[in-house]
């Protein structure tokens, strides 16, 4: 996992419906959708992913379902991300096999300790900065947690939490791989601009920063 | 499905666990419990139906998960019991295979309609009397309306919604081969016993009505 990360939140997108936004981060060059929804009937979640799967077939990006193994396994999703209330992330490889995209949030340095047995696609740093877009986390990693948890692990670090593109780079030069962002996208003016600036500020960080 | 069918609710079990009153209920002969959770993360209800799984090994009831193919998945469940807001049938039985029971709700005459082209293990009748424990419903059907599906369906019939020992025997004479309850035995002053004079009734209607 390289690159930007958008994760949806369809109470942030404002007057534009996720699709909507999806497409223009797509065109502006995002590599992975994360589509979240927790407030959604299990069918409404299903017909969603089928759209947005629809939207990404013509880009290289992956998609991404947030908690339901259920959800990704019904549309063909590239994986899933798992909390630490989710999926027990032993069940959610059985359940999805070798070849998904199994993302683990990582929000306790114990987290971060147990999740070094476990063979996940990237850990996701969370939160890296305070948030209004998720409250219901232990406090946040700052620059410094991000850089102790890329000493201690090689998997790929998807940083998450308060990111922009006004701090966009230093999060990649302290070790993240991707960032990830909602309120940066989904609730900017012209999101596909949005998407193009971080893109950029991400890809020149990742080019200078990156091992 | 055949017999007392008891689908859980935690806020209805009071004083006692969802676990208690499910090994009450087993005691006490129901042929299938159903562990409906709606407001609980996916790890919560996970760990859960792991351990209702483990109480009810030494029974022979059917384990049925409300809703989460994920979780029934997880846990080696029986099957799931899908509504019409949930997972489309027809992905639910290619993720859960030929041999997983899969029940439906039907809410309308169309849904019995659609219902007769899938190979759905039961319909489940919803509601059958009104019920405070199920608000999202569309009317009920009455006995009358049990009747015009069991002259339309082969599949075996679940009736749910309002059921208690004073009216099991009606729901099966119109045409019902399991009886659904929530209240009657979850929020009974003694579960087990309720779940014994129930099973009395609808053994003995079955055998008297059933053909």
């Amino acid at each position: 996992m390289r690159g930007l990360y958008l994760v949806t939140d369809r109470a942030v997108c404002g007057h534009r419906t996720v699709e909507e936004v999806v497409l223009m981060a797509l065109r502006g060059g995002a590599a992975c959708i994360q589509l979240r929804e927790k407030d959604v009937s299990t069918r409404d979640f299903v017909e969603e992913a089928q759209r947005i799967k629809a939207i990404m077939a013509p880009f290289r990006a992956f998609l991404i379902i947030n908690d339901r193994i259920d959800v990704a396994l019904a549309v063909g999703a590239d994986g899933v991300h798992i909390g630490q209330r989710d999926m027990p992330y032993e069940i959610a490889r059985k359940l999805l096999g070798p070849r998904a995209i199994i993302g683990l949030s990582v929000e306790t340095w114990e987290d971060v300790e147990r999740a070094g047995a476990l063979d996940v696609n990237y850990l996701g740093v969370s939160p890296v900065f305070e948030t209004p877009t998720k409250t219901d986390t232990k406090g946040h990693w700052g620059l410094e947690g991000l850089s102790r948890i890329r000493a201690a692990t090689r998997r790929p670090l998807v940083a998450i939490g308060g990111l922009n593109a006004a701090n966009a780079a230093d999060v990649i030069r302290a070790g993240a791989d991707a960032v990830a962002v909602v309120s940066a996208i989904c609730a900017a003016p012209d999101p596909y601009q949005a998407t193009r600036e971080l893109n950029v500020i991400i890809d020149d960080s990742l080019a200078l920063y990156h091992r």
